[in-house]
C-alpha cells in the first residue's frame, strides 16, 4: 500500500483487521505498520497510540463541525445547523463504509474502545448544545432545553449510524439521518419556535383555531399547528 | 475513621481530598487507606484501582434503577417509570452532597476521571432506552423514539446536576429534576402518547377543537390539547 496518499486511512485499516484478527491486546504497533506498508515512525506521525489507529479523526471533524456551525448564516433555525453537522460526524463514516463496518464488529467486543467512542459523542453534543444555546436567548430554562435537543440530535444520529452499520453499511444512512432528524424536529420544533414568545409571556399573539384528531399522534398535531400559527 | 460503618464511602473522600490536594498522578492507594484509617488490603476489597474510588457505586446504582424499572406497574406510563429511575440516579450524588461536589470539582479537571463519568452515564442511558423499548410497540420508528427519549431524560438529568453541583450542592435538587422532567415530558409524551394510535393510524380517532394563541410556545399547545383530548 505504499506511495498511496491515504496513510492515515490504510494505517486505520490494517489496525482494524489485524485488532480482529489476533485481538487488541495481542497486536503491536510494528506489526500494523508493517501491514501497512509503512515505517513504525510513520505510524507515530498519524497516532500516539494503536488505540488511536482504530478511530476516525474526530479531532478533525470536530473542527469542521464547529466551523460549520460557526458560518451557519443568522436566519438558518438551529436545529437545521445542527442537522447539518450531524450529517458532517455521520459522513466519517459514510466514507469508508467497510472500515467503518469492521470498526464497529471491533469495537462491539473491546470496553475501552466502546468507551472511547462514547467519550468521542459526547464532544460533538457539547459543540451542538452550544451552538443552540448561543442562538437562544434564555438562561437557565433555555439551557436546559438546548441540552435535551443537542442530546435528541445525537440520539438520532447514533440510531441511524447503527443501524447501518448492522445491516453492513449498505443503503444511503444520510436519506435515514434526514428522516430521523425529521421527526425529532417535528417533536422539538414546538420547544424551539417557543423561543419567539418565552415562558414568561405565554399568553402573547392572537387566536389560532384548529381541528384535532382524537388520537392522532401528537407530532402531526405540532405540525399542523405550527402551519397554522407560522407568522 | 476506623470503626464507622462507611468504609466504602470514608474511602471515596478520601481519595477525592487527596486527588485535589496532591494531584490525582501523585497520590497512590496506600495513602489513600491511610487518610481513611484502613489497611491497604482493605482498600482492594472495596476497589480495584485508585481511580475506581472516585466515583459512587454505579454498578450498584445501575441494579437498583433495573430493579425499579422492571417492578414498574404495567399501567405507569414509562416516562414516569425512567424519570424514577432517574431520581435514584440522583439520590446517589444528593445523599453526600459534600464529596459530589468535591468529586465534580476533581473530575473537571482530570480527562480520564471525566470519561469515566460520561461512560457510567451512557449505561444508564441504555438501560432507560431498553425499557421504553420493552414497552413500546413498534419496531424501528419505535426504537428512534425511545433511544431520542431516553437521551432527553438524562440529558435534563445530567442539566440538574450540574447546575446543582456548581452552585455547591445546596437546595433541593429532586424538586429541580421534577421541573426539568415536567418540561421534557411535556415536549415528549405526544410522541409517547402517539402510541395508542401509531404512525401508521394517523387518521384514526374523532375530532377535536382547540384555540391556540399565535405565538404560544408550542410545549404549552401540546399541554392544551392533551388535556382536551385524552380518553
Amino acid at each position: 500500500m505504499t506511495g498511496k496518499p491515504r496513510v492515515r486511512e490504510d494505517l486505520t485499516a490494517a489496525a482494524i483487521a489485524l485488532f480482529l484478527k489476533r485481538g487488541y491486546d495481542e497486536t503491536t504497533v510494528d506489526e500494523i505498520a508493517e501491514a501497512a506498508g509503512v515505517a513504525r515512525r510513520t505510524f507515530f506521525r498519524y497516532f500516539r497510540t494503536k488505540e488511536d489507529a482504530v478511530f476516525p479523526d474526530h479531532d478533525d471533524c470536530l473542527a469542521r463541525v464547529e466551523a460549520v456551525l460557526n458560518v451557519a448564516a443568522p436566519g438558518t433555525p438551529p436545529l437545521a445547523a445542527v442537522g447539518q453537522a450531524a450529517h458532517l460526524v455521520l459522513a466519517m463514516f459514510t466514507d469508508d463504509p467497510a472500515t467503518a463496518v469492521k470498526r464497529y464488529e471491533l469495537t462491539r467486543g473491546v470496553a475501552p474502545l466502546r468507551e472511547r467512542e462514547i467519550t468521542a459523542t459526547s464532544r460533538y453534543q457539547r459543540v451542538f448544545t452550544d451552538h443552540l444555546h448561543k442562538r437562544s436567548r434564555g438562561g437557565e430554562q433555555a439551557r436546559l432545553r438546548d441540552e435535551v435537543v443537542a442530546a435528541a440530535v445525537v440520539a438520532a444520529h447514533n440510531h441511524v449510524l447503527r443501524q447501518w452499520l448492522r445491516e453492513g453499511g449498505k443503503d444511503d444512512a444520510h436519506a435515514r439521518l434526514d428522516v430521523a432528524l425529521g421527526a425529532v424536529t417535528d417533536v422539538l420544533s414546538g420547544w424551539l419556535d417557543g423561543r419567539a414568545t418565552g415562558p414568561d409571556d405565554p399568553d402573547g399573539g392572537d387566536v389560532v383555531v384548529v381541528a384535532v384528531r382524537r388520537g392522532a399522534p401528537m407530532w402531526r398535531v405540532v405540525q399542523q399547528i405550527e402551519a397554522a400559527t407560522l407568522p
